[in-house]
């Protein structure tokens, strides 16, 4: 068997008897061997299920159509949402940004090491200053400028450029809210991050106001975008210690660190369908 | 359906095919419902299985029974290592001390505002300083002395009280090393709790040696206690930062905060039936 | 020289030149021998700049008295805010609590094992829920309920009880709002506990809410109390990481492990007279 | 005054009476503004003293030279070790790699945004590899092979290159033992970086063997080669929580993770002169 077929299961449904039993079986009769399985049920009364099987499969080009089928059988029966994932075809993906550079060379540059399973197929930027940076790693750069006015249009040619050309995209500090008709249209998830920090700071000049306030953590949050925009599903948070010595310049830059450490956990946990949506809240397995 | 007839089914094989879904289908037809499973395998070719399911069932009492019957036929046919768990019942447990009450107080302190579940069936001591204090959570003190020359006795005591009795030894700083014969004869696992630090120091006065290093990390390991006492398999670590201001009596200080809480997580995780081993590793589920 | 002959200097004032150098030979004049000197300036130019000398005296009796008056000197020059303490004598502290016990037995606990310099001298609470276990500690036990109605009345009795009393009052999980009016007549610190969360959870039902929303990390925040109860300066904050399996009961035992951390961090910094204010942020030396 | 004119004292001496009076003294007739200013004592009474002052200072290009002067007389006095930097002036380092690419960017990319006050004069390497990535960083790339055999004559190479032209070495991940000859020889102090497990695994395969051990986290060890190599003075550390679901890979890039973050924080402090030694333990202001 190829070690390289890979395959993934993802299942969404409400809870109820047989549901693994009659998966298992489907996968067990298509000769797979799962490597990884988990569950969480949020509650096994009228609560929500979700599932998650990583497995080998032998002869993939045949055996996943045919396990496709079976599932869409299951699927009815069981009024199930699911995924068949076919682990060997990397996710092409859409990085967003403004004019701060750490999250995007962070994930360019795990890209490149072979951390990341995905193919990167555009850099979208509403400022042309990190052309040249994205040039070095051979990624077509589109800047696209956004103002007040322009910002319908601009969306219309990032959906024109993206829209079932992307199966992600991240906003790696992309210093603009995307709008819910583009959150609808783009027709794929978008993660993003944000700065976190206890107490929180909506607004602008966070890291002045934490300074001010004199915290003791910095914090970063990673979550699926929505249409409100930072209150999407988390999808991972960290953060640094700091002191009064560290002054608002230096929250700024132990922030950056964070922020790129969690984003870079979130897209990874994302392009291996590690993360699923149970309402408003992840499940990351 | 009565939602405290909760109960766990753990596996540990030699990965192969089929291995969920027989598991599953018996569960099915004892009508459990599955509340969280865990799944890993080290390899699927040739490596191990670990599983944990919980799972509500109706009737207990009559269904357990049944599915113990169902699971030893597929035991066999699958050579499965397996345990189904009751967890209506309540593990009993004996906790280990010498001297520093600080792992000792927490545990019975979690155990009394029933974050632990569990019942403390004794608490054994080669000194008598911590009676008192014991007395109060209503917990019989058994004080039985060590020295060198009276250890194969003072551990044949601890036998007599104990073997059978207990499903579970939490050395909760017992400053004691426990001998083979007496891991062999206890039949039931223990769990130790272990300064660690980065770098280690094995041997006398660790947070001493850890002060002139100048570490600036302070550590914690509970580990399942082995013939090589401090080797055994690790269930979980964590560290606390600490600085150059820190002295060693600080850092112990430090040091026995961390391990309070590192220990009161490895003995809540055992008791749910979180822990399963792999050769050496534990994959706590 | 008796080594437990320790005083602690601490200044707050406008930065301006010579602070140090004055305030230097003035203690070398006194004999004292400086262990630990700290020092911030938030902005040498306009700012606020913050000092803590911790010294041997020798006879101390005589030379604090001296050196007491020497200081009064220099800070009338340079109009400075400052407090000479002398460490052998340790602080008077009341703690208020409700119901919850955690953070008022870690407190408890560790002041019995001598890791926090202080004198218990009451318990107040709202609720007699906790009163044996106080006595346990030899602690006296206050019982001052609180209504809507009699809050004025009960403050009062605690300001009878306390005022004048004690030199700080640590709100254990003290589930009732002290009123400006209590916090300017008691005329000492309050440090309170807070829980917190990224996003953060104001108002009924915290941990509900950070499990609905699916947060990665739970924390804690111990401030000073203030008039605006959960905003006064933040003195420590920490968190512990959560998953999606820790239901809403989890993260509440998560962050009473968290909340007694943080907590007794803080309460132990405070009793060495380690956080000082500059505005609404803490300096901790 | 122009608040870019700040410069530093450093002082490590048998702890007495009366240095901070002198010292504050020296930089109050010098026109100096203490910014910060933090001393440690391991012992008043024969133990050891540090000090770091960082002020600004008028005139510099004079009242430094004068500084100095007096320093000089004081330290006669006193018997200090002390150091007086302007921080005007960037420290000159050199990176030594091998292949391992991850600490180098991350430093290079940290310098290119100034977050590290260095100038990088030449990255050295034992392998041609990452000459094309560090030209875009207009850094010039020395390929010193080196075997067992050539050891003594690369070292002597590097020392050719480097021995007074550089104020720090880092070893970027340079997989070679650098000898005490060069050690003595560099005249500069020489950073290093080591993965550190709890418990520690020193010698080949360490990330395999902390999978096989089953650790639950990953951590780095900053610290100042010595001949010793991985015992010298630890500057930081951190770690990061792995899982059993971390393979050997895994573990080893999240280990990559914690190590750019440990180096990139051991060499600004660095390079702000917050590190000093007392005996083998840093004191990290």
């Amino acid at each position: 068997m190829n070690r390289s077929n890979v395959a993934r299961l993802l299942v969404s449904c409400r809870d109820r008897e047989g549901i693994v039993a009659s998966l298992s079986s489907a996968l067990r009769d298509a000769g797979a061997n799962i490597i990884t399985s988990d569950q969480f049920s949020s509650d096994p009364y009228g609560g929500r299920f979700s599932l998650r099987m990583e497995f080998y499969v032998p002869d993939p080009d045949q055996r996943l159509a045919e396990l496709e089928q079976r599932l869409a059988e299951i699927g009815a029966e069981l009024e199930l949402d699911y995924r068949l994932v076919d682990a060997r075809r990397r996710k092409r993906v859409a990085l967003f940004v403004s004019r701060y550079d750490h999250c995007l060379l962070d994930l360019l540059w795990r890209w490149r090491r072979r951390e990341l399973e995905m193919d990167v197929v555009a850099v979208v930027s509403n400022h042309p200053d990190l052309r040249d940076e994205v040039a070095r790693f051979g990624v077509p750069y589109h800047h696209i400028p956004v103002s007040k006015e322009t910002k319908p249009d601009a969306e219309q040619a990032q959906i024109d450029l993206l829209a079932g050309e992307v199966e992600l995209v991240v906003m790696a500090r992309y210093m603009q809210i995307l709008s819910d008709d583009f959150l609808r249209r783009i027709r794929c998830p978008v993660i993003n991050i944000h700065h976190s920090f206890l107490p929180a700071f909506a607004g602008a000049g966070p890291y002045q106001r934490a300074y001010h306030r004199g915290v003791k953590l910095i914090g970063a949050t990673a979550h699926y975008a929505t249409e409100d925009l930072d209150e999407g599903p988390i999808i991972e948070q960290d953060v640094i210690r700091v002191t009064h010595r560290d002054g608002a310049a230096a929250l700024e830059r132990i922030g950056a660190d964070v922020e790129r450490l969690v984003l870079a956990r979130a897209v990874s946990w994302h392009l291996q369908d590690r993360v699923l949506l149970q309402g408003h809240r992840t499940i990351v397995f």
